[in-house]
């Protein structure tokens, strides 16, 4: 039996869906431009890691003889503000299915956080996952398969969440269509972040360990010292960065992570425990995901609350910001794109200035 | 039989290719930092087209039921400068196994062409082909095959260039390592560019025709009118999207086409004689490519020359830039890399102010 997947366009779509094409068309004219401009010292992209592996013919996809490639590089853009390349940089890390984008201009066009962050002082360093956007993936399983000289079983799977799976997962709402009435995400817009979402072979298409730990500990060395932040599918990496090298990672900060790690051993909470730690949850974490592998993010973010009570009980000054805890109701799984993503990013920042240091100048 | 790839790392790696494995270490040390701050009016993200997809949750990855997700969107990312909003904008497209990166620092730490350009007072718009880096790509037949759903011959090959064919075929040497005494690639950092490539899946993993076509045009409608620029694989992009909608394509800059276009129709040929074309190619054409689909770019080269003939037969304005004719000798295929970058760019931009229009403030 054949399984494949239909494209709907046009008219089709208007009639299947009940709303016209439009509704997935265009951004550009709903990004917003700031009232001051953005005067930047340097910006640019460049890698960090990456293994040369030597493949064939096939595995190279046939247009020329095997030889030499790189992979499990990872791609990092940058800016650094005029004025603030001697205040502590923040590294963003984003999520599953997604890429650096999730800290961009958010789906209804505001500032993302890479801009604010900056504004504010900041140099920031986005990177895309090892195996994901443009930091590529390794490509040659699938090639090996196509010209049967490997299973189908040793592909590894693509997870992509269904735009019905990002309601209820990423909390806008119960279920599909149905936002809570207090939620802080654009769902007007969550088209556009539907288009954010890209293949994810995390799941057995990537080294174990992940190389985005070592790259990332590798970032934060030669910028002399990073806030590392991760998101979601990454939230936990600043910890596994932080063990790496803990002397590069000035402040980890955990945005709805997957998960905090419950098995660290004493040892390892000795070394986290000297470094500002920040977890960062939204609201209704009691909604069922819709997903097995996470019945709810309330169990992430008590699994979160036991890590920093290891912390804390070691001495850390590990701590949890919850905005529902302040009166701030409905922020949602993509905080950094939530209407009121500013106000957050706030709270980030002044965590970090008293936590890790100030920055010398704002813009 | 299984043909698995190798994983080259550390010792290995240096025994093996008789190099020390910082030689594909960090370069964020290269990255050069430019003397005067980079003032801009807005930079961020967006995407441009998309359709919803109905997928089961065998195609999704088997996270959750199934349900629709967005493919063939275009990421695109911009930097508008402080007082050029009034200028031109100019979309630069990347070639195969490449995503918007080549225009961007380029592997020796020097400013990319999208800074530059932005400097030079333009807004710059660059996407990652849909298919590929953050535009993603519809994983579906990859989850079929590996479910058993589909067999492994429908799955289209992912393309990878080898770090050996590159030489030749971006005309750094006639062989890897050997570059031309005269060549203008930055041949010391030629492993950095070897971590830019990404799987491509152009061919059968794309629908026909390429959406990154229409979403060309419409880009550059969105924009009021923008240059289109393509490289390579995506070098005749322009021409396309600029048939689809003539009256936003305000010219068009082909850099190093893979070819053009033999078959176009008289009136195709007087819609696209209206418009400014310029086609760039660098030298050493003759070299033999070490791959099979193109013998070598001196074929691409006089194709080109055909289609300027007939547009300058229809009156119109097409021509070459080719700067060896100047006596500049040694430019790659990746030209937008290579040492002289900035004076091949001052060449586009002296033809964009003649051609298209003239920036009203240059920063």
């Amino acid at each position: 039996m054949f399984c494949r997947s239909v494209i709907l366009t046009g008219g089709a779509l208007a009639t299947i869906l009940g709303t016209a094409p439009s509704a997935i068309a265009q951004a550009l004219k709903d990004v917003q431009t700031p009232d001051t401009p953005l005067v930047l010292k340097a910006q640019g992209s460049f890698f960090v890691g990456g293994e040369k592996a030597e493949q064939t013919q096939s595995e190279l996809g046939d247009l020329g003889p095997g030889g030499r490639i790189t992979v499990n590089q990872m791609y990092v853009r940058y800016m650094v503000p005029q004025g603030g390349d001697g205040n502590v940089p923040v590294v963003m890390v984003h999520g599953a299915t997604l890429t650096g984008k999730s800290w961009e201009t958010t789906p209804d066009g505001r500032m993302g956080w890479d801009e604010y962050f900056v504004r504010k002082g900041h140099p920031i360093y986005v990177p895309d996952q090892v195996g994901r956007g443009r930091s590529g993936f390794n490509q040659a399983v699938f090639n090996n398969v196509r010209a049967g000289s490997s299973p189908a079983a040793t592909l590894p799977r693509w997870i992509r969440f269904s735009d019905e799976v990002v309601w209820p997962n990423f909390r806008f709402g119960s279920k599909a269509s149905e936002p809570y009435a207090d939620s802080q995400f654009p769902v007007n817009a969550v088209d556009e972040l539907s288009k954010q979402g890209v293949p994810d072979v995390s799941f057995g298409g990537v080294p174990t360990p992940n190389p985005t730990h070592k790259a990332l500990s590798d970032l934060a060395s030669q910028v002399n010292g990073a806030v590392l932040m991760g998101h979601s599918q990454s939230g936990a990496f600043p910890l596994a960065a932080a063990l790496l090298n803990p002397a590069v990672a000035k402040g980890l900060v955990l945005v709805e992570p997957g998960g905090c790690p419950s098995n660290y051993t004493d040892e390892q909470i000795k070394t986290l425990a000297a470094l500002p730690v920040l977890v960062v949850f939204g609201d209704h974490r009691d909604t069922p995901t819709g997903i097995g592998i996470r019945p709810s993010w309330q169990l992430s973010f008590e699994s979160c609350q036991a890590l920093i009570g290891r912390l804390k009980a070691a001495g850390g000054q590990a701590e949890m910001l919850n905005p529902a805890e302040r009166g701030i109701r409905g922020n949602s799984h993509m905080i950094m794109q939530d209407k009121n993503n500013l106000q957050i990013a706030d709270f980030i920042l002044q965590w970090i200035g008293e936590r890790v240091s100030k920055p010398k100048a704002a813009k």
